[in-house]
């Protein structure tokens, strides 16, 4: 076999940085537990139907069959691999809806699978890390509150670029349009959605066109857009535009909690944008969305909302709100340009030496006392020079090297060398397993 | 939307199983690591070429399309999900050869997809834990009596039925079937392989009618079969047929090793059984197949063996020693007879309760004060009664409430409650997270 080719878009990573990788999944893991979030893992696939009902995307599903499924065995068919976790989540809710308890919160970290055309931050497979709280029938408005105080929690101890996110509220836009006397104020939060790409003038000249906007509802459209604060003094700004709607108004208020209390707990995390819009129809309260400073161009790495409709079975509605942290396309580009690194390339701590190939079973034994005690450590392959077991070490990264014979373990970082009893003797905390390491 | 049917061979687990699988994992990669074996991920899919070297699984892999491709679009064309761990390790490893220290040690726990027709233990969808070694050009036999260890480790700590390991040696059977003056002993192997399912006389006469064997051939062979000891008791019986054979004399040395080293670290667990054929043609060393006690009907929940022909890139050859734990064929079937359940459903250990809506935001620092300590918790959703609050942490199992107002904390099942402090209050370690419960 020739040495295979990467395939484009399915980015894989070597042993070290996918301890980094291991290390972001674990603390967003323990962050979503500490605040009573559990975890679930749904199925890769998705019947085609579910995957379809927002028909924009598609294009994107890849489609499953049995390579040796007869033409007339239709089992398989109509299978797709889901291409986000929000999709599953409805119908994992809908089918077990029965055993679940509401509010029900939950994370879920799993690939996804898009057949799009790969870029930097944009891959065919990638992973999502999701939090979601799903109520039945009515879902409070002050979880809308917490989620971004999750998020703080989940990326502030790690050692990433500043964030900030961007949030809006779908009641404050589509009040605010209404209130401005624009019919269609979905349409205008689509053509808004596109400032970023077509500036104000391209915005102006769609609003137009398409709504038939007259130039003073265009001129408080784009005025609306351009107020952004990181704390409540956006709400003020609105009020000066002396546009009234009682759906502005609980937009307002909304937005007002969400931002007052992210500016307590993480001053600088979150800004009001109100020029924030997100494409997508299903939003009906807080949207949100987050860049990396200096990452911009990625897009955002942590989006969501509150969805009214999520799923409904007739009986029911299970409104939700959640936001969606972009793993592969927050890390895979800090990892190609070095900017993360793992402090080492295994989890060896220490690589207890080989004198000679009888004492195996005696080095095997002092490992095993090491990791009854979580130290984790390996017994070196062959009864080797020490100067080649060293270099063994080295070349993985591993810190300690203990030699049996004379009872000592070696730095071999800093050279320091010392008698250490296997039953007491313990790596410093941050050598013990390996870390993220940032360089700038 | 109607309620979602489950889909059959993709099993999904509720929040509460859904934390014992985690625990199962947490453990499974903490002792894999303790050993000093890395984690990779790799991609989902694999090249068709890639998956159907081994043509005999080529009917159950299932094969990706995009939706939307074009006819003559083919770069989606020639991808299928993979069906086990160790096409994908071989595949990293000849790609990133250069960038790999050998011998290279990982683990790997992702789910694989087998499009057969599903039954209790065999799923179309499964996680599989894997660990491997694999070096280049030669890889020395101690880490055939490594792994059996790694595996104990890693599932002792686990409430789980007794398991037992089952090994043999390809080497001494072929040794010993060539002994014996068999001509072709891989065919013997496959013959031998078949024993559970028809018995001594049918392999007896597959022996005679394939391969021509004599009735003394066929006696010795079935001789060999019925050997089975936990120590290395069996060296001795398998001399006793007076066989000789260069590559027998080197496999009962290799499996002697094993059982030995294992007899030693976890009695009971490895049995040296020479009925252990396993029908793969490229196991060449040591080959393992695991029963959990009382699941025998399950098949092997632990199997694996050596490879020397793993991989090959022209220039190097990298052999290799592996175990798969089947995570979903062990566990599902325990949770589905409720033998395993969860301590609690959600990870919250408190319950801050909700006084009336304006004590939000301070209720909010209560908890962030106990999460800042390690302790998972929630604010209750909404301030009703404290009856009913109390009763919204029951059914989630949920084992402390917090009450802001008094400043006390009671723990629900015994109705104890006492003054608190939230700088320093802490529950017994045993509630801090949800664990697993073995119920028999």
């Amino acid at each position: 076999m020739n040495r295979p080719a990467a395939l484009s878009g399915f980015p894989e990573l070597l042993p070290g940085p996918r301890i980094v990788e291991q290390r972001v999944v674990e603390q967003l893991s323990r962050a979503f537990e500490l605040h009573g979030y559990g975890s679930i893992s749904t199925r890769a696939v998705e019947p085609l139907e579910q995957l379809l009902r927002k028909g924009e995307t598609s294009k994107e599903v890849y489609v499953l069959r049995r390579l040796q499924a007869e033409e007339a065995d239709s089992t398989d068919s109509g299978l797709g691999l889901h291409f986000d976790l929000t999709v599953p989540l409805a119908r994992y809710v809908l089918e077990n809806a029965g055993k679940l308890q509401f509010p029900f919160k939950r994370y879920q970290i799993q690939p996804c699978w898009r057949g799009e055309r790969p870029q930097e931050g944009r891959y065919r497979e990638f992973w999502q890390a999701d939090i979601d709280i799903v109520d039945r029938d009515d879902l409070s408005s002050h979880y809308e509150v917490e989620l971004p105080q999750v998020i703080s929690d989940a990326l502030k101890p790690l050692p990433l670029p500043r964030m900030t996110m961007h949030v809006n509220n779908r009641k404050l836009s589509q009040g605010f349009y209404r209130g401005v006397g624009i019919d269609d104020p979905m349409a205008a939060i689509r053509i808004i959605d596109k400032l970023d790409k077509i500036g104000p003038d391209g915005v102006a000249g769609l609003l137009e066109e398409t709504l038939g906007a007259t130039a003073d509802q265009i001129r408080l459209c784009l005025e609306l857009a351009q107020i952004n604060s990181t704390d409540e003094s956006f709400v003020d700004r609105v009020r000066r535009l002396k546009v009234t709607d009682p759906m502005l108004e609980e937009g307002l208020e909304e937005l007002a909690a969400v931002v007052g209390a992210a500016a307590e707990q993480d001053p600088g995390l979150v800004v009001a944008d109100l020029s924030i819009a997100r494409g997508l129809d299903y939003y009906t309260g807080t949207v949100y969305e987050t860049f990396m400073s200096g990452y911009e161009s990625l897009g955002s790495v942590c989006s969501g909302g509150r969805y009214d409709n999520l799923a409904t079975d007739g009986k029911n509605r299970y409104p939700g709100v959640g936001l969606s942290i972009g793993v592969s396309r927050m890390i895979i580009p800090l990892l190609n340009r070095n900017v993360l690194a793992a402090t080492r390339d295994v989890p060896t701590c220490v690589l207890v030496a080989l004198p000679d190939a009888e004492s195996r079973r005696d080095c095997d034994r002092i490992a095993a006392t090491l990791r009854g005690r979580g130290i984790a450590c390996e017994v070196a392959p062959a009864a080797q020079k020490y100067g080649k077991q060293i270099r063994f070490a080295q070349r993985r990264g591993i810190p300690y090297v203990w030699f049996p014979d004379s009872g000592e373990v070696r730095d071999i970082r800093s050279g320091e060398q010392s008698a250490a009893d296997v039953h007491t003797w313990a790596p410093p905390r941050e050598d013990l397993r390996p870390g993220i390491l940032r360089r700038d």
